[in-house]
């Protein structure tokens, strides 16, 4: 039997965190309130924050009872980390300061044929760039969050499929990364990236699923403000359940599965079918960019771009009706580049999916949102997910407490 | 956005007993070096299930340190739990003791067409006649478990559809079935009380997914020995998934959904359809009996017969398939009356399926296994399910720490 990988409790440093982040200056009574920790924890908490420079106290405030009270407030430029997003058609990295905010981001190529060492060799040269960019001192930065697609093996730091070559399998991705770069690399699910970008530190104890669409597609779920892991965190892989028992092998071994059906590949492959429609749309073979194309023609009312990319989204509305059924969330956060000129149409098929089929729509409505950074979502999600691991050992270390 | 029904920890008092049971005699420092639980909490626990009569000690055993351990014995008849499973076309009820034990079971009709009044006041008196064949006084019985379908409402104890009558929506079922019988009744969804009987009271901690056919499908999980609850209990409703996005039309407003197309009903709509089968298999029009008869014909070698389950256990591997890379789990149980003779040929394709297309199998094998109580797993489930509740209000009344 296999063990699961629990949630850990949301560690009292990052809720604490959270609330500071959207407050901007907070008292340690209104941390409390806001946290429903005790006074004594809170102390603790902030002493520690201090210690390590995240938080500063910024002067005093009257209380209603008449002794003031100390202000605190977040020192954004403490640390920053990275995350980068990575899978064969699209790339994103994104540099994030201790306050959540993006000071620098880009677009590269996927990573196409390409081999790993050479693919890695650019992210590193990559994220050099961007911090250049952002004038940041690799001192400050706490670590690399690469969010990529799965199969994985999150602790040893490897994929374990041979895609998009064979030297993939088991490449030492982390620890390459982090020999090349100097600071601690880790892999995260590029869906459950995405899902964690949406949800921040953990503080806000969310829970939702979301869909995400970039080079492929996967869903990632947050419940109580941690990702649902599962025995290997290779789950919610809604790319690859079947949508037609009976259809088209797949190389995952399934068949029919949403991501064939419905996934960029498959809508580019079919405008190519459609006479005169890649002349008219003047696509040239780069799937993120003729999708793209299909999915501008079709918000400007072409009516073969319209209808393959509506097609596409019937099919990931009923994959998104699938994953509601099974995990009963009440909200739904589409994201990923895929969605970045096409996401009301996609979001807005979900929706009618949903209100229709939904099995629980009778116990609660299900809400089909699009991210408000709906092609930065997994890359912001890997550099969260450093700033929630450091959190996590720090935690594990100082003996914090960890509940409310 | 909603509030999720988390997990609550396993109660200590869950999993003191669940130690207890397994070991029959037992001392008090081989509760704590079994459960991880400190020596103070044992001896609390231990207290208080003396208290209440469930546990008692039985004499001491020499140690190895030269003080004598005294052992402790569970009094499996301290108390009894009624599980009830109940659907459209099939329903079982069982009586089980404290130690586990099933000490009365019988199968009843499914609710059919019946109005609830009728429905619950037939169960109300099939459960006075369990307790009377086991003859165990109503003042021992802890409450009634009705794992039945859903979408339901578990707080207020009423089922969220109009199924299969319109007076079945937001029927008051607990209330109305414990007047009848003057004990608490909860209600549980049927496939996630099959997941919780092969759990038992969680202190196993074991994650895995139960796929469940009875009158219908659907499927539970449990996670470290909790059963996934999502924000509802409404999830993992694995019977209404799509596996066919553009086929027929469920009363539940989705399309292709697996029960339509795999279920009981459906098998044997379709050796209706087969000329002279129905004849030749006797069937009579009752879809229990006649699935039983077809699957009893398959395992003789019914070439028809044999040629129908094939192709619905081809649609519940590929279904199965769809959960575990959703829920990214080591080991799917397979339990429901259904499979009470196809089960091996249903369990067979599910492992097949799984083998060749789970997207984590290089992470790590899934393993597909029939249930010991393949016909009775809900029931028990719904018995296991009070007396975890009745821990569960234990635990909180007298603030027993609740974790390891």
């Amino acid at each position: 039997m296999s063990r699961t990988e629990t949630a850990a409790r949301v560690p009292t440093l990052a809720t604490v965190l959270d609330v500071i982040r959207e407050r901007v200056t907070v008292s340690r009574v209104e941390l409390a309130e806001a946290t429903g920790l005790t006074a004594a924890t809170i102390t603790h908490a902030i002493r520690e924050l201090i210690d390590v420079g995240f938080v500063h106290e910024v002067g005093t405030a009257a209380s209603s009872g008449g002794t003031p009270r100390r202000l605190l407030e977040l020192e954004p430029t403490a640390c920053y980390t990275v995350g980068i997003q990575l899978d064969r058609f699209t790339a994103t990295g994104v540099v994030v300061d201790l306050a959540g905010h993006i000071v620098a981001r880009s677009s590269m190529a996927g990573a196409q044929e390409g081999e790993p060492a050479e693919v890695l060799r650019f992210v590193a040269d990559h994220v050099n760039d961007l911090l250049a960019t952002a004038a940041v001192p690799k001192s400050k930065v706490l670590g690399v969050g690469l969010a990529t697609y799965g199969p994985q093996d999150r602790t040893a730091g490897v994929l374990l499929t041979a895609q998009p070559t064979a030297s993939w399998l088991e490449y030492p991705l982390t620890e390459t990364l982090s020999e090349a770069l100097g600071v601690p690399v880790l892999i995260e699910n590029d869906a459950t990236a995405a899902a964690i970008g949406e949800e921040g530190l953990g503080g806000a104890r969310s829970s939702f699923a979301t869909v995400y669409m970039a080079g492929g597609i996967g869903a990632g779920v947050v419940l109580g403000g941690q990702p649902y892991r599962g025995a290997t965190s290779n789950g919610v892989e809604l790319g690859h359940i079947s949508i037609d028992a009976f259809g088209p092998a797949c190389s995952c071994g399934n068949r029919g599965c949403v991501e064939n059906i419905a996934g960029p590949t498959a809508v580019v492959l079919k405008a190519n079918t459609i006479p005169g429609l890649a002349d008219r749309l003047r696509l040239r073979g780069d799937t993120v960019a003729d999708f793209e194309r299909i999915a501008r023609a079709a918000t400007s009312g072409d009516p073969d771009a319209l209808s393959i990319l509506e097609e596409s989204a019937a099919v990931l509305g009923t994959a998104t009706v699938s994953l509601v059924n099974l995990f009963d969330v009440a909200r739904v956060v589409i994201a990923g580049a895929a969605f970045a000129t096409a996401g009301p149409l996609y979001r807005d098929a979900a929706q009618a999916a949903v209100d229709r089929a939904a099995f629980m729509r009778f116990a609660h409505p299900v809400v089909v949102e699009l991210s408000d950074h709906v092609s930065d979502a997994a890359a912001i999600g890997g550099a969260v997910a450093v700033l929630r691991r450091s959190f996590e050992a720090r935690t594990a270390r100082s003996g914090a407490p960890a509940g409310r």
